[in-house]
Formats: C-alpha cells, structure tokens, sequence
C-alpha cells in the first residue's frame, strides 16, 4: 500500500494534540503489531496481552492507552489516547478513503436491470448484476458485480452488497447494511412434513427483514420465514458462514460469531453474543445481553445476562469446574477403587 | 404480501367442509403464529408447545387438529383438520403461485450457452446464467440468474437452479431436483498423497449424481468422487452450508440439517437424519433411519434404528444420563474427599 | 465417461514392468473400489482396511503394494507398485488430461475486464468474469466463469479460479494456487469496537496473501487483515467451508479439514493438521507438526509436535481415557453410593 502521514497528521486524526519521546519520529507508510512494526511503522497497544512486546517495538509512533507509564524509544514517539485500538481506527478510516474510492453514481451497461425494477440514479450498480422486477435500490446503494437482487426486495439508503452477495425476492434491507460476498439473504426455510416415508416441502413464503447498520459475513445464509418473517435487529453483526434458519428473530446489536448456527424460530433479545461454532436450538428464547461461548450447544432458553457455554450449555464458571475435574476422571477412578480395596467390598457389579 | 382469502377459500385449499364458532371471519390478508396473529390472520396449531397460546390468539381462523378441545374467541373460527401444519402448507402452495409465478419458457439474451449445449425449449435461462458444452437442459428446467452448468452437465425435467446455483463437469440431477443459491455441486475432493514433505493432488475423476426430489440448501458443498461417484438419493433434503465429501454415498429421505459435515467415503442408508453440526468421520456406515443429534461426532458405524448423541456418540438416554451426572461431578469429588477422610486413608499419590 | 486404457498402458503410466496373474487381462474402460469394481475395471489396495474384499473384487486389474501376498482371480491380473494410491493418481492425471482439457488462452467477450487491469495474452478468461482495475493477471492463469478478481489484486502464473470464486481488493495470489467455487478471499475481518452500546467497524485495510500451491476448498472464507496481511503458507490444503479470521498466519503444507475456523491473528507453524470443524480461538500459537483431532475446540498454545483432541482439547491419549471413563459415570456414582452405605456416612449435603 502507498501511505503517507506526517505525525502531525496522525496527531490530528486521532484526536491527540501532544507527542511524547521524538517530536520528529519517521513519516508513516504503514500500520503493523508491535512485535512485526519497522521503522516508518505506526502500531498500537490495543490488549493488555501485547505489553511486554513495547520494549522491543520498532514502531516510530506507537498509540498507547492514558494509563501506560513506559517510555519511548529514542527514535521513537508515543501518542497517547483513550483507547488506542479505535484511535487507529480513525487512522485506518482514513486509509479506507484512499484504497477504496466510492465509485461514481450509475449502472454498468453489462448488469440486467428489470423493466420494472426502481434504482435510485445516485446508487451504483456494477457488472454482471441482476436487479429483477419490481426491486428497489435506494439512494446511494452500492450493489457491486455480479450482486443480484430478487424481485421485489428492497435495498435502503446506503446500503451496500459486495460481489456476489445475493438478496432474494420480497426481502428488505435498512439502510447501510452491508452484504459481503456469497451471502444469501432469503432461501428457503428447510422444513417438511413427512407423509407415508416422503418429505413434503412446507411452503416458505415469508421474507427476511435486516434492520438498519448490519453487516453480514462471508457466504452466510439466512433463511425466509415460512410465512411472516426472519428479522435480524438494527446493529446486529453476523460474521462469515453463519446459518440463520427460518423465523429466526435477531434483537439488536447482537454479535454472531463465524460458523454459529441458528434453528427456526428461535428470538435472540438485543446485544446477544454467540460465540464460533454455536448451534441453538430451534424455539428457544436467549435473554438479553446471553453470551454463549464458542462452539457450545444450546437446547433451552435462557435468561437475560447469562454467560454460558458446552454442550449442552451450563453457567460459565460451572463448565469450567467441570472441565477440568473431567481431565481429573482417571484419577478419581483409582481413587474409589482405593477406596473399595480398604473397605473390603468389591463394586457391586 | 397482498393476499386475500375468503373463509370458503381457505375451507376448499385445506380440503375441509366445516367452520366452528364464527361463521363468517374475517377475510384471511396474513399468515401469522398464534402468538403475533392480528385480526385478518390465518394461524394454526401445528406444535403441542404452543397449545397455551391458543386462548388469547388473536387470529381470525385457527387450524386445529382433530384432538383439540379448546372453544374459539368471539370474533374467531377454527377448522379442524387431520394435520394443521399440512393444512397450512396447502393454503401457502396457493400463495407460492401468486408470490413466485413460473417465468416463461426461454433463454435470457445475456446468458451464456455453449454451442454443443442442450437446452430444452421448456426450459427457463435467466440472465447472465451459464451452460458450457456439451451440458444437457431438461424440459421445463428453470435455471435461474447467474446459475452455472458446467461441461457435460445433466439437469433433469423441471429441476431448480436458484441464483448462483454452480452444478460443475459431468454432474448429474434428476427430475425436480432444488439447488438453493450458492450450492456447489462437484467440486474436487479434498485427497491428497503426502510425498516427502509435500501433498500432492489425487485427481478426482468422478462425478456427484443427484437423484430425484432432492432438495440442497445455500452454501452447500458436495464434492465430487475421488472416481466413481457421489450419490445423493431420491427424496434426501440438505440444509444450508452442508459439507459433504468425495464418495459419500447417501440413502433415500435422509435429512442433513444446516453445517452437519461427513467425510469421504462414508454411506448413509435409507431415512437417516444428522442435526445441525453434526460430523461424521469417512469410510464409516450408517444404518437405516439412524437419527444423530446436533452436533454429535460420529466416527464408527451405527447399525439401523440408532439414536445417537455426544461427541463420540453414544446411546441417546446414556448420553443424556452421562450430562446429568457430569454436572455433578464437583460434588462426586467431594464425597470421595469425605469418603477417604472418613475411612482414614490419602488418596494413592 | 469414456475412458480406455489397454493394461500395457496402465503399466507404463504407474511406472510398472510387470503383469502378475492373466497376462492379458480386459482393456480398462472405468475406476472403481475393490467391492464395487466389475471386469473390465482398473481398482486398487490403497488402505489395509480394504484387504479383506481382494478375493471378492471382480476388477480386472488391480493395482497391490510390494507386499501384499494374495493371488489374483483367473481373468484377474496385478501390478504391483510401491504405493497404490499414487500409482492410480497416476493413471487419473491421464484421465484429468482427457476428460477436463485446457481451454485455449483468450477473454470471452461477455467477461469484464477493466481498463487498466493487466491479463496475460496466456490467461483464460471465461464468461461474465469480472477483473477490476489495477488487477494482474499472471501466465497461463485460468479464471473460470462468473469468477470475480478485485481492484489491485493480483493472480499469480498458472493460478485456477474455478467458477464462481472470488478474490477481493488488493489481494494476492502465488502461483499455481487452485480456488475453488464459492472461495471468497479478502472479505472484510469482523471487528468491533463497541462504544456505547453500539458496534463500530474497525477499517479492515490489510490483504490476503497466498503462498503458492496452496489449494482452497469450495465456499471457504478468508478474511483480509486487519492491517498488514492474512496469509496461507506454500503447499497448505484447505478443505470446503472452512472459516480463516483477519490476521491468521498459517505455516506451509498445513491441512484444514472442511468447516474448521479459526479466529483472529492465530498463528499456525508449518505442516500442522486441523480436523474436519475444529474451532481455534484468536491470538494464540500451534507448534509445527501439531495434530488436531475432528471437532476439537482449542483456547490455547500448543507445542510443535502435539496430537490433542476435545473440547477444550487434551492429549490425544488422555482425551481418549476419559472418553471411555465417561461412559463409565453411572457406574462410578453408584459404586460411591455403595461405598457410603457400606461406611456409614451418607454424603454431606
């Protein structure tokens, strides 16, 4: 990448106005971690795990938290901030604009846009895609090559589907909902009813609603409702390859870790976190607030403000106990048979 | 979605003859559970769970099954039928008509077809699709946007391709087969020969043969054979984001529920179910009507009518036994603590 | 498929001198397993697990490791190879040859390809393909159909892009690395910084880099960096819908089994295995060599050399005891209930 900052300009995009050590470190041309950065090199402590990586840092300015009492380097600057991992964030927003420059308003003469079809004139709509009958694209949608966009599904103000990402007929996007690429917004729901041995297809004619500020990983797959709809609440951040069954309702601001999946009809209330790999079940209730730890299963509802994990799932602390006395089990099984040779009696087996 | 059913409608789609308590509901303008429904609303009870729902259900008319007892509201009708669910389905097959009308026959002017390519003039190609050469395209197929047929490809009378649907080189699809978007259907097997440090490729020749009625979910990847094939029987239904491996073999109506993975080699009988999350390890077999629950890991054959939990598995009410008494664990350490104090000897350290 | 290969090819193509058995058996027109092959097959010994179905096969020839004593059917002949996998990948690449042949060098016209991208007069370009601005596109590089190269990045000499398969902004390829459908790389890394109850997106400016003859399985995500780089070593095999986090470094000729994931800035050393869903935290390290048995959840640092299993994952051998001492739970409970009758002392509860 070809960066460029003065310090002054770090400075300024973080919000500091004081540099500590060299008042003239390097000019910046990149971001590293503490223990990888080279001169010319910004980095950061963000976790309190990479504190004894400072000493070594050959980083020429270093963005460090207010209560860091370390010193820098000689030809080193620090830069002290409230918190230093969105404090580069700033910086990273600003690179941001560089790499990726918004395209112009317009649509690519290669996309197929339906005759029917209502695309806002300030949206982009790059190669190859597909916007079928009666789909909306509001203002200032970016819908990038071979996205494609069903009929009648509404896409909000700044919203944006990266490559390939695929919303399907009647569904709705908020506004800046961003879609990346191979994510299926809209498939069916998988349910049947099983009729003298043959698996009849419950019709699946509900949509899925994904409220405003979303964002949705990689090749992730959210299915409609059987009828009504699939919600996934204002905020909500769902990582790569996450399934989403039917009916599913999300609240907001939750947190769906890579690989979690969801059975139908399960409510997650608002700022749920679920670790990678978590299955749930289907028609349950997870309490605000729940954090389920990565890979657990979770057959029942829970509370608001549980933090649980394994399968199936017990109160955080307890699985842990658990977990270890189990690495204990050999153990504890000569411990008993000990106990029955002293005592003179065989087990009763 | 704008619907509109009258009472005598919805008594002619679910094929039964009787209105219980109001006779003239309103007309039907939404499907909703007994929960949310409004005025306007067709509901049902389709799960014992939601029986208690039923007396405060605002929905105007009600699918009951045969067995229920409760006296509808007011305002409210029910219609008892053998299978409330199924009842459902058949009034929501009248709206997937309405919804989801059938495109006509015809290949879209943006899509690509081989020129040794086979398409049936009943056949529906959308824009930007696929087809290479020598590729065989059934009557009354619909092949939707963006959907790949590779090389030599077989695509049975009126199966689906949902958009980004991928079947590769020489792989075949009965009739009325259902690819959700994102389905990759014969990419390579995952084999490789390590020689001195490095892995090399073993070619994978063979192709996946999809039989009748199957239906695969978004996402899902199911690699062709080593050589050979990979099977996938008549009936079988596949969730989203399954992992299927080179030479698997799958029986008739088997159900594989979202992110369930198995491994080369391996054989599923007739009417076998794995839950969501579930691995199965390669060259093993499952026997007929088997059901593994979610998340479980199998790695050795199960015979006919298993039923199947944990990670390995073991007997469903010995899995759910050994849970239990897991969770009691700290307090088994205890007792043998107290037990050893009391009989006066250490643990044998 | 329509293969043909007389024995005396068979032999020159696995590197063979000699016949044993009928010195002029059918010419081979398919592959097939020992138990399912009929004459006029080519089958193999590949896994002693097989052994016992030699004297059943009806293959015409089969393919046997230097010390396998059996003796071959009356039409049947062997070849005896140091290695029988190998030497039937042998005979496959010849297949390979025939039946999947190198399209010519050339950009199909319905492609896209933007002004500036830069695509070697050797390259395949198939149908609505997408290559953005600034892209390189190497040597002899085949980019199949549908398949999307974002700005700037680049694909190395011989690379395959199979259909459908994506590779984002800024994004680096090495040479001869296989994609395949589905595969996104350079997704956006998901990152948080939570202020005040809402999530904020962490710019994700870094790349992925991948090293060459690495190979990756169908809808498998990798995320791009943070900042700096995600990278996959030379040689390393990643299966179908495997997960790979923003940062993640693996070493070379490492395996991923399908579904596995890994979280963030994880390193892993060269030629280490991860089993089919196995789920690896952020910010830790995997020794060189380290096997991970299927569905493990690993939270920690391991050494070079390990073999550990379970969730959270113990020494392979250990993980195994207790499996089995686990099962054994009902017995050891009632054997202390015994114990304590026997004692006197009921449990002090």
């Amino acid at each position: 990448m070809e960066l460029s900052f003065t310090p002054e300009q770090i400075l300024k995009l973080v919000g500091a106005s004081a540099i500590e050590g060299n008042q003239k470190p390097q000019t910046i041309r990149d971001i590293a971690s503490l223990d990888k950065a080279q001169p010319g090199d910004l980095s950061f402590l963000g976790n309190r795990k990479y504190r004894s990586q400072m000493p070594d840092s050959k980083a020429s300015i270093i963005l460090i938290p207010e209560d860091y009492e370390g010193r820098p380097l000689e030809e080193q600057a620090f830069i002290r901030v409230e918190n230093p991992s969105h404090a580069l964030g700033l910086v990273c927003e600003e690179i941001v604009r560089v790499l990726w420059p918004k395209p112009e308003p317009g649509v690519h003469p290669s996309a197929y846009i339906a005759d029917s079809a209502n695309v806002c004139s300030t949206a982009y709509i790059g190669p190859h895609v597909i916007i079928e009958d009666g789909a909306k694209i509001g203002r200032q949608a970016m819908i990038e090559g071979q996205a494609y966009v069903g009929r009648h599904a509404v896409i909000g103000e700044a919203s944006h589907l990266m490559p390939r990402a695929t919303v399907l007929d009647y569904c709705e996007l908020g506004s800046r909902v961003r879609l990346h690429s191979g994510v299926v917004i809209g498939s069916e729901g998988f349910g049947y009813e099983t009729i003298q041995g043959v698996h009849h297809k419950l019709p699946q004619i509900g949509k899925v609603v994904i409220e405003d500020d979303v964002e949705i990983g990689s090749n992730t797959a959210i299915d409609r409702a059987r009828f009504s709809e699939t919600r996934i609440g204002a905020g909500t951040k769902i990582d790569n390859l996450v399934q989403i069954a039917h009916n599913v309702t999300t609240g907001k601001h939750c947190i769906l870790v890579a690989q979690a999946g969801i059975a139908g009809s399960t409510t997650l209330d608002d700022y749920v976190v679920l670790g990678g790999q978590v299955g749930v079940a289907g028609h349950i209730h997870i309490g605000k607030g729940s954090m389920v730890g990565a890979q657990s299963g979770l057959n029942g509802d829970i509370e608001a403000g549980s933090f649980v994990r394994g399968t199936p799932v017990l109160p955080f602390q307890l699985a842990h106990r658990i977990d270890i006395l189990k690495q204990r089990l050999p153990d504890l099984f000569k411990r008993v048979e000990h106990l029955e040779e002293v005592v003179g009696k065989k087990p009763n087996e």
